[in-house]
């Protein structure tokens, strides 16, 4: 390939839009194009990488007995009527009606495809354990599609599910799967991913680990102990508070709080701590519309994944105004009327004697409020986030570390939610009919290639390890007006194709400033350079994008050298 | 890969619902599986095949300068009302709307989103010519998805764009694209694929060409001259017709003919020629429901595709009731009320003086009917369908033969349909601004899988050939119970894996009978069979699923052996 017929433009402006540095040298690097909120078309030297990250799951995938096949992008809405999801997902999951006015939908993940294609096949405990899997489109109704290829709504997953006739079966495989995805994002570029405990979700099941990238612009929240080994999002990390009370002993007042609503006013107004102060955070059931009030220490945030898993039903912030049952800004749970709303107290309240709360009228709060005094016993749950320099739910130190991370896979115990709903059995050599045990395991290609750009860059381009690089050599040859250096560089681009390397040939008439730039923009990993000057002594220029190489080789050893170069660096890239 | 561990039924019955070969043996063989109409998932081995299949292509495509990107499966609808197709194409193009309320669409073909892809990028006459394709999942809504992978709702299809500076340009890249398409299907295993002229429909363009695999089952029909090399869709033929007029001189007379409404019953019941009577078949428009009456030769059939490339317009056959300004069943020229639809003359009706037609009254026709004396001087042309001994549009001789055909493949010269209503342009080395020229080119993957089923299959199963095949060799081990002989087979299949030749290897309990048809099932060429009785005389036995090769081989030569016939088997496969 020639530089100069390679579709796509190169430029040097960051586009204003781009609030990740990966988005942006993608897109000035003639990698992908917009076409609708979340959704890209990509130019070839991202269908090069995807390509080949594809390749190294595949590998992966066969390696751990994985079959691979390939499930619908659309789907009939009954299959998933079958599992309940057709209710009971969000407006992520796409649905719309055929010619014929029946239901279907966009595949956001394939757990009901893969019950279908295997539930008559897997009927004998003989024919499991089973693993298949498809690099596939697939689409999510993202309300916020946002840095590029980290969170789009069209992108292409490799999705895998297995199926087993005990848990100690599965776990066994779920481990086997946790190392093939070590291997995969080593063999990527970016062997620093890390796995971390993670919230099931709407997946179902209970154990499940995120392959996190941890880099400032990730957008999950990671809890990492930098005492012991646990790692979690946030959403999965238990918030374990110990409450010591600072107040002394008080009664129950109701007291006007003018112009103090946000917790810090109120806390500074009465003169008590914050860890005092008792906050309501209100939702709705999207369905129903029915009202949630979480109460919560003053300081603490709730998680939204956990009280979504608590309530069994997605949720969005309520909308008050005059005609709702809770007085915006001033919620307490002293005399709440929870016939019209679920009061749900978080453990972070948990052990605090006196606290200030909302008064349940404009302008005014309560202090000295009781819980178990003034409410009666309550149950305690976790709702809310850990923090940093939170307690560690394993190790029990104050050592949590809050850190951010790209998810750039997952894999999830999902036990027999979907075998059971969508009534999948198995024979056991006795006889006796069973539900079988699955783990589903995903990664994006998209996503994981945006991480390794975003890992490995620098401010003129992507910096592309050379296992998932679009070329392995970027030839560039400096003055094509001067003869005998256009006829090495032509000559050198024959060899090199000859020997099967990859390589992309700039022999455009341009300056070298352009072509280092345009160079750096596609991040070809070993460049050579063929000058004038160079071959007046003899050489050509070989350096390396990652500038650890920075070398001049002479003219008959340049083959060798090169071939020996893209040998060691895959080599480091697939050691684990 | 083992047998026993495959993902997939083989069975013996024939499905009901599978009308042509290819699907009910793809469905027995553990291939595909139904999840709704005209969408299956695939199991492993057409996986396997297709991936082949794509690799097949893409190395063709490569081969004459194709860059390889990736256009959405889920467009914005305001991409195909750039180019006016969003209105204008019928139901078979799923549409529907995001959360947000935007209309979408189901890619069916990409134009639109090619032109997108290089609108700015092509700016300049010296980035031409381009030509970019994809490898993708599209979803087309087919009112009657039909056998098998032939014809579905959602597939796989591999889709190129060519932009050119001048018409004779993309008149050589279609000529070296229709190389490449012949070039794919020899090495898939269908050399045997003609190219015949074809009609452009919704494309837009002129020229157009679609690969066809002759076969009674195919759903196309073809007009083949068997004087000269004159290939077309019937849909694309022009029906000329010599019309000798065998009636006397006639008045026109209006004459009851109760109980006679079909042409035959009429030709029979007024005693004159099937030749001299004038038929009329009668449409609506999709959008406005406005009338269209076809007068054409009583013998003839409208060809639908013609007139809606006449009209410009999507149409279905009328539904005539008692509100209709027609009577159905005896519509003639003679006195209609144009006003209330359009009237249109197909060519079969010239040159014959007298005709009977329809007399706009139930039970009554003309007879001595003359277009010229009774209504005037109309405009004759080709709506019909041209028929077996009809006349050869090119050589001028009644040597038509009609075969019938699967389209595999077809190649379009677009013009600048799209690039002008994309407001695509390019400056030339004048600084003019023009249009540029496009050239279109898909290949249907899984259509062309069925397709090679069903040319290669005997009753027991798909001859698959070598370059798509699932595996190159089935290892067939009879008498797993017998230690020798299960030793020796799993040492072969060892050895096999090791010369990176693609087994699959059956070692279960199996009676021979149930593992050869299973083994015929899958179709793999080559086929070696280990059992007691061959270990005895120091051989295994190498049969070919085409039944071709039949013999022993001694136990020292099977990998040479075996490795020789693939590298026969792979040359006559890629020789063209």
């Amino acid at each position: 390939m020639k530089v100069k017929n390679l579709v796509g433009d190169r430029f040097k402006e960051r586009p204003a839009d781009c609030i990740i540095d990966s988005h942006a040298l993608m897109v000035r690097g003639g990698y992908m194009k917009y076409v609708a909120n979340g959704i890209y078309s990509s130019y070839p030297p991202l269908k090069r990488i995807t390509k080949k990250i594809e390749q190294i799951i595949r590998e992966e995938m066969d390696c751990i007995d994985g079959q691979e096949v390939s499930f619908p992008v659309a789907l009939p809405g009954s299959l998933w009527e079958e599992s309940g999801r057709y209710e009971s997902v969000g407006a992520e999951l796409l649905r719309f009606k055929d010619r014929n006015g029946s239901p279907m939908l966009l595949g956001m993940t394939h757990e009901e495809a893969a019950v279908h294609l295997v539930r008559e096949y897997a009927s004998s405990y003989a024919k499991y354990p089973i693993m298949i899997y498809q690099i596939q489109t697939k689409f999510r109704d993202e309300a916020r599609p946002r840095a590029g290829l980290i969170r789009v709504r069209e992108f292409t997953m490799k999705d895998a599910y297995s199926f087993h006739t005990s848990q100690e079966d599965l776990e066994q495989y779920y481990e086997k799967c946790h190392k093939a995805y070590e291997r995969i994002f080593a063999r990527a570029g970016i062997p620093e991913v890390i796995s971390v405990a993670s919230d099931s979700g709407m997946m179902g099941g209970n154990i499940s680990h995120e392959f996190m990238l941890v880099t400032k612009v990730g957008e999950d929240s990671l809890a990492i102990c930098s005492e012991c080994d646990y790692k979690a999002n946030i959403e999965a990390a238990e918030n374990i508070v110990h409450n010591q009370n600072t107040l002394p002993v008080d009664n129950l007042r109701l007291v006007p709080t003018p112009n103090a609503s946000t917790i810090d006013e109120i806390a500074a107004f009465l003169k008590v701590p914050i860890m005092n102060t008792c906050k309501a955070v209100v939702y709705q059931k999207d369905l129903t519309g029915e009202l949630v009030a979480v109460f919560l220490r003053g300081d603490m945030d709730v998680s939204e994944a956990k009280l979504t898993n608590y309530l069994g039903d997605n949720i969005h912030p309520a909308l008050l105004d005059e005609n709702s049952p809770m007085v915006a800004g001033f919620i307490g749970p002293y005399q709440l009327d929870n016939t019209k709303c679920t009061i749900l107290y978080d453990q972070s309240l948990s052990g605090i004697d006196y606290l200030v709360c909302g008064g349940n009228q404009i302008d005014h709060h309560y202090t000295g409020f009781n819980i178990l005094r003034d409410i009666g016993v309550v149950e305690y749950k976790d709702f809310s986030k850990i923090r940093e320099g939170g307690i560690c739910p394993h190790c029990g130190k104050p050592a949590i570390t809050i850190s951010r991370g790209i998810e750039v896979g997952n894999i999830f115990q999902l036990g027999t939610k979907y075998t059971k709903s969508m009534n999948m059995q198995y024979l056991d050599n006795k006889g006796e009919l069973h539900y079988p045990i699955m783990g589903c395991y995903g990664i994006g290609v998209g996503r994981l290639a945006a991480s390794v750009c975003e890992a490995h860059h620098d401010e003129y381009g992507p910096i592309w390890p050379i296992t998932i690089a679009p070329w392995q050599v970027h030839l560039c040859c400096l003055r094509v007006d001067d003869a005998m250096t256009k006829e090495f560089a032509d000559g050198l681009y024959q060899e090199l194709q000859q020997a099967q390397v990859e390589v992309i040939y700039d022999d455009r008439d341009v300056r070298a400033g352009v072509m280092f730039s345009d160079a750096d923009l596609l991040g070809v990993p070993i460049r050579v350079i063929v000058s004038p000057r160079n071959l007046q002594e003899n050489c050509v220029e070989l350096v390396t994008r990652d500038k650890v190489v920075n070398t001049k080789v002479e003219k008959t050893l340049i083959l060798t050298t090169i071939k020996e170069l893209i040998g060691n660096m895959l080599k480091s890239n697939t050691r684990i």
